[in-house]
């Protein structure tokens, strides 16, 4: 496809509810680095944002970026250190999207349910947005057991959740299943 | 989409190649058995095996299976319960199929290439044949840098490779996000 609309992605780790509701930040995993990195680079994502409010999270991901790019990794596998190239970090989406060059954004959320009242994408209309319009837009994704509906609400759309075909309409993808068959329904060839 | 033939999904750890080519048995991770298992039940998988020649690699993914299963997870979160329903562990390929009940099922291979000489499918060919004929299918995943040649030219078929939208067609996909999005292409509403 001929994406016109810049594109990011961003992994929100707060403000997330854990399986009890509580409002929480969830720990970033070096799966969700790496697994996702790929999946974005693979469908040509701008940016790759892991958004956390804790600064020992963020060095944790810095570290594991640097030893990708110019450490002992660098060497091991140079496919990896093309991966990572356009992986960032962030405190907050806010700061992600002014480091990106487009603090005015579209943020666009995802969710495994359709969230009522609220205005939603079908991956095709998301799809043609991004063929076809200038603005930039910025894809979230929840961890834990899901961003807080406060926040859902105060983003500018919602696109439509993957429907699976089990039996009992089984909905619970891991994050890095989500973003890469999201990636693929809007960019796949 | 309405499946017809009985589908399983194979994670094959050997005959795998290192980065150097060489012949080895790759690890198991705990990722690859959520992941997977949790997109397989979104798409209704029948079964989900981890083929690894090594009775300690197996004897870890028991470990992980049961301690979901029936273990502390099993209170902890029971949707993860659900999700590794379906997840076994084969010491060969031909050992899981025989599990299965189908050792006649036809071995389809996935790979990031177009392999040259051997017969493809696309994704769409595919689809149609789940969903018109009765033939068992097994589709094969490979770890590592790839299942080895000799391996790759028994099978009876290969799937069309996933090509992203990248401006240098980068191709490294985790095998989690592969196979996340052959299962929503052949599976996906």
């Amino acid at each position: 496809m001929n994406r016109k609309a810049p594109l990011a992605v961003a992994l929100m780790h707060y403000p997330t509810r854990d399986r009890l509701g509580k409002l929480v930040a969830t720990n970033i995993t070096n799966f969700d680095i790496h697994d996702i990195a790929r999946a974005c680079r693979v469908y040509g994502i701008d940016r790759y944002y892991l958004v956390h409010p804790l600064k020992e999270q963020l060095m944790f991901v810095e570290r594991v970026l640097d030893h990708w790019a110019v450490g002992e990794g660098s060497k091991f596998n140079p496919m990896r250190k093309t991966a990572l190239r356009d992986v960032k970090t962030a405190e907050t989406l806010e700061k992600g999207m002014a480091d990106w060059g487009y603090p005015e954004a579209r943020i666009i959320a995802t969710h495994a349910r359709v969230l009522p009242g609220k205005e939603s994408y079908t991956f095709k209309s998301f799809k043609t947005a991004l063929e076809t319009e200038d603005n930039p837009y910025v894809l979230i994704f929840g961890t834990g057991f899901g961003l807080t509906p406060e926040f859902m609400e105060g983003c500018y759309g919602v696109l439509e959740p993957i429907k699976g075909s089990s039996k009992d309409d089984y909905r619970h993808l891991s994050v890095r299943s989500a973003v890469s068959i999201c990636l693929d329904r809007l960019l796949g060839s």
